[in-house]
């Protein structure tokens, strides 16, 4: 008999058979793994291979699995395709051993919104938790009659990649019917889940178009989400509210005495889903989409708050040893908790590292790519909490220090969260206060990013001094003393929205300096415990609820920040809703974010003698060590 | 520095290392995989190796790791144990790369009650889909703060293998507080999934004595439940029920006829869920436990059952090109279907071949063990269809043909199925009748290893001739004409329970024979399309419901089975339900039956000439070809 030489790529490997060997037995003999799920009966398709020399004809039934394009190319299957003449074979990645196929072509990363930073994305290509995929199916014949689903989970391995799918119940109910009285033309839901891929609902016809999702960043002040059309990865809307369990306890740790006390875990869990449920509510209005067209929630916060969104009681948290239920969250479906999506939509929760650094640090070093680069960059997200985290590709560390609400607009007398009417900017000159506002609006109040500005420049001007208290000797018209509480006014009663006048107090600015305090002791002890000096960072992210806003200058000016040049530090806004929306967006990003979680080592700050000499030393303006902010001066 | 050598079992690499260095970095320098999931910190356990020459000291933390054996044994954390003296240290399994357990140790498969035949065992440990396992948790401390549930998960790996365990949110909540309030004691369900490990629920104290499953057989004609302590694997009840199915038509293909019309699939759908209800109600009721105590059913039907029983339509099964829904069936929660067990208890069902070869089939393959012998063998599941598989461990297929209800005991006059009060054995001696019934109760019916029994005698004592029709010149007081009908007493009206005589009919011998004839010519194509003869097959195993009893000369003597030697052939009873119960008792088991359904090669005989030629040849008794049957002699 004739024998004929195969040769495979791309790695070279090349056998001498007989004629009529398929190709698949001619791998086999090389030492050549190619993919062959149904044993070689030719109905999987798994073993696709591409003849790049030499001939080899189609097997009859051949185009259930290519385009014709794909046949042009000279694809066929390893397993029904003989070999009968010499032939260069190669082996297309999907049919290697369970390489992870990274899906590149016509799906990138969407361009953010105008006022939103760009994410790091070259780690990140779009491809989101929940795709609707479009799908024609050839119709079964007697040779080609295997399963409905498994019709299903082929075209999508043709279409999608090479996974093998799970299948839920529900895809399987009414898929029979629905085939066959709508042409073979239906839209299957693919969801990413930790072990892999899951065909999680079959509708009729192409409903491709009707796939969104939303990111949520859980705050303790402030919720916010963001919709996000998973077709395109554009974002189409974006709501914000108070997190309503406020009326609960001001803080993380107030709620979590509520809850472990007698008010119970419910109302919290409760308060958090409703709203979540009311900005869905507003998105679905503003984008005239449904409900039902939401299929995923990612959602960011912290230890405690995601807590209290699964239900799961946090009271364990508080209390030494710190012990979380959970660390990293099951995906659920959203209904399992009353979120009100598509009944089969998933909820994903984003994983912490320890009881006080939460998902939604991990999102937002996922966010910033911090663990995507050889060069040691930091984050430092500021909310009621300041939680840091440094490193690099290789390693990451953080810690967490309680802030207080100064930073969100809480604890602070004309304090508010940063939305419109918010004064957001503050300059004062010869005695002249200038201010703007968020959405240029009448002022309502004054959010962190203002009070930064306001300190900043009350110092500067000598109006308080480096202590934080009132130069009282100083004539200004705006410093005044109202029920033996000295003030200083930087928007008078007639301007204001409210008729009352914005102010700031003595307290308000000594709120202020241990806020900024605990967070700059924080920053200096963990940079310390790992052995690096300020200079050393490359970059050092910013995040936070301040606004679309925070002036670095003014932030280090009040030793809020360290002294370093003021390009290497970025303000990136809110990148735990960032983080969460490339989670939602991007399964790699995800998985950064599981795999963050995972390997992140928290420093405990709460027992730790260096952070203590530090906040006490910091307890100034901008430092009662001057060195330490040589750029600073008043 | 002083070095030292440290050899790794079983392979025997071994490096030279400094003092100092862990045993994790020398396995690394080595060549030799440890796992390290928590990167060498010491929390997860997964680095545990035994020391078993030289000294090394387990760290501060290992009680929780090891039990006070274990340490005594030698055993520490590779990551947290440095070398200082040469040491040769011994991976044990569960700390290699992810190979699979075998759990053996105070598990074995359980022995089979009275009665029962024992199914082939070596590749079937006991370990079923649902475990119950009781923890004692050492409590957190501030140096071993991991989350509740990775506190679970690690003494679980202790416990039962170094798996990583899915979570569920149900097993989240309360879980803090369960542990908390029970001095950290708890029970865990562990389920098994396709993809692995799932902590399923956590209840507090001990609760694992309270775990038990149900293997179904759903039949066309019957459905039998067995209900399993799980926790030994002894069967603690069995019960039975006609399908209720009936109602809407005698075999399947009615019944699909009339789920494909205006009766639809609910009632079809209810049906068969109301029948298992009630069979779990009977056997829980009987061993006085509590239907929250099931966590697990594995149910094995034919296609067309397994369909209804998930609500899936079997329409496209029964067109042309027969199409099923599916034929691997997603694990579900019982409760999703409306069976009433554990509200989180698990429905598995066995998967299928073919639109016409089902999972009781394939249970059954699991249950005789052909798949794992080198030496062909045969199973034959006589039912409304009889289903043939023929193979051994490196190849399998399978037919079926439609035999009619005649061995269930329906389609005949006096016909029932396998229950008290059935005649199951018949011979006549002198004209004279004797018989024994189950339960030697007052006879009732006649089941179908009575009618076989019964048509052999009445052929060999020429009351009948070999075309099936009454030797009507015959004079012989039990044989006598009613209504036109000639007809042959087996129990005359005083001795059966009803009052009324049990008869065999000439129309009965008639089904009869068509039904052994398509049951023989498919045996018999199979075999030779496979170019096998009948003396190749090392056993022959028959399975049924006949009862507890078929005579296999008798059998053979009317052409039901092929005349091979008799020791060859074993009747193995309602092997379908053998292979639920091995299923939900031995993960192995379960994925055998995978592994069966995915490999089996089906051979579609409704349009195979070979089968009908056959067919028709075998419309006699024992066969038109007596040749094919030397050892019958009337
Ligand atoms: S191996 Fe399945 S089609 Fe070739
Ligand atoms: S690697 Fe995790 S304990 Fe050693």
């Amino acid at each position: 008999m004739t024998e004929y030489r195969v040769t495979f790529l791309p790695d070279g490997k090349s056998i001498e058979v007989e004629e009529q060997t398929t190709i698949a037995e001619a791998a086999q003999k090389a030492g050549v793994y190619i993919n062959n799920l149904c044993g070689g009966e030719g109905v999987c398709g798994e073993c696709r291979v591409k003849v790049v020399k030499g001939e080899a004809e189609p097997h009859e039934n051949a185009s259930a699995f290519f385009s014709q394009q794909e046949l042009d190319a000279g694809f066929v299957l390893a397993c029904q395709t003989p070999v009968h003449s010499d032939l260069e074979v190669e082996i297309p990645p999907e049919s290697r051993l369970e390489e992870e196929q990274i899906i590149t072509a016509g799906e990138q990363w969407p361009t953010p919104e105008p006022g939103e930073e760009a994410p790091e994305v070259s780690l990140a290509p779009f491809k989101p938790l929940v795709r609707k995929i479009y799908l024609e199916l050839p119709r079964p014949t007697l040779e080609d009659n295997i399963t409905d689903i498994e019709r299903v989970a082929r075209e999508l391995r043709r279409k999608i990649g090479w996974h093998s799918y799970d299948i839920t119940l529900h895809c399987l109910q009414n898929l029979s019917d629905n085939l066959r009285e709508h042409d073979w033309k239906i839209t299957a839901t693919v969801v990413k889940d930790k072990g892999g891929y899951r065909i999680q609902q079959v509708e009729p016809l192409d409903t491709s178009h009707r796939n969104f999702g939303v990111a949520v960043d859980v705050g303790t002040t402030t919720v916010v989400a963001q919709l996000v059309d998973l077709r395109t990865g554009r974002v189409s809307g974006i709501e914000g509210a108070h997190n309503m369990q406020a009326q609960y306890g001001e803080d993380v740790i107030s709620r979590m005495i509520y809850a472990c006390g007698k008010g119970g875990l419910h109302p919290l869990h409760k308060a958090i889903v409703e709203n979540i449920n009311s900005l869905i509510e507003k998105l679905v209005k503003a984008s005239s989409i449904s409900r039902e067209d939401i299929n995923a929630i990612v959602a960011a916060g912290n230890t405690t708050m995601s807590h209290f969104l699964l239900g799961l009681t946090p009271c364990a948290i508080r209390l030494e040893p710190y012990v979380p239920t959970a660390d990293v969250y099951p995906q659920i479906l959203a209904s399992e908790i009353g979120i009100q999506i598509n009944p089969l939509g998933i909820l994903e929760t984003i994983p912490s590292v320890a009881s006080y650094v939460g998902g939604d640090i991990v999102a937002g070093i996922a966010a910033c790519g911090i663990a995507d680069h050889p060069k040691v960059q930091g984050l430092i997200d500021i909310g009621t909490n300041g939680e840091i985290a440094i490193g690099n590709n290789e390693w990451l560390v953080c810690c967490s220090a309680s802030a207080g609400p100064a930073f969100e607009g809480g604890g602070t007398r004309c304090g508010m969260r940063a939305t419109r009417g918010a004064i957001e900017k503050v300059q004062v000159k010869n005695g002249e206060v200038v201010y703007s506002t968020i959405g240029n609006a009448a002022p309502r109040g004054i959010c962190g990013s203002g009070l930064i500005d306001c300190i900043y420049e009350l110092v500067k001007n000598k109006i308080i001094a480096s202590d934080g208290k009132f130069n009282r000797d100083r004539k200004d018209s705006r410093l005044r003393v109202q029920d033996e509480i000295p003030e200083y006014v930087i928007a008078p009663a007639e301007e204001t929205e409210t008729g009352q006048p914005i102010v700031i107090t003595e307290s308000d600015i000594d709120n202020l300096i241990k806020s900024k305090g605990a967070v700059f002791a924080a920053i200096k002890s963990l940079v310390e415990y790992i052995g690096l000096t300020f200079d050393q960072l490359d970059t050092f992210y910013v995040a936070g609820g301040f606004g679309n806003y925070l002036n670095i200058p003014k932030a280090i000016g009040i030793g809020l920040l360290p002294d370093i040049p003021h390009e290497k530090i970025k303000f990136i806004g809110n990148s735990s809703l960032t983080g969460a929306r490339m989670a939602l967006s991007s399964e790699a990003a995800f998985e950064k974010c599981l795999a963050v979680a995972k390997s992140t080592t928290n420093v405990e700050l709460s027992n730790y003698q260096p952070f203590m000499d530090e906040f006490v030393a910091a307890l100034f303006l901008p430092h009662t060590d001057h060195r330490l902010f040589p750029s600073v001066k008043y």
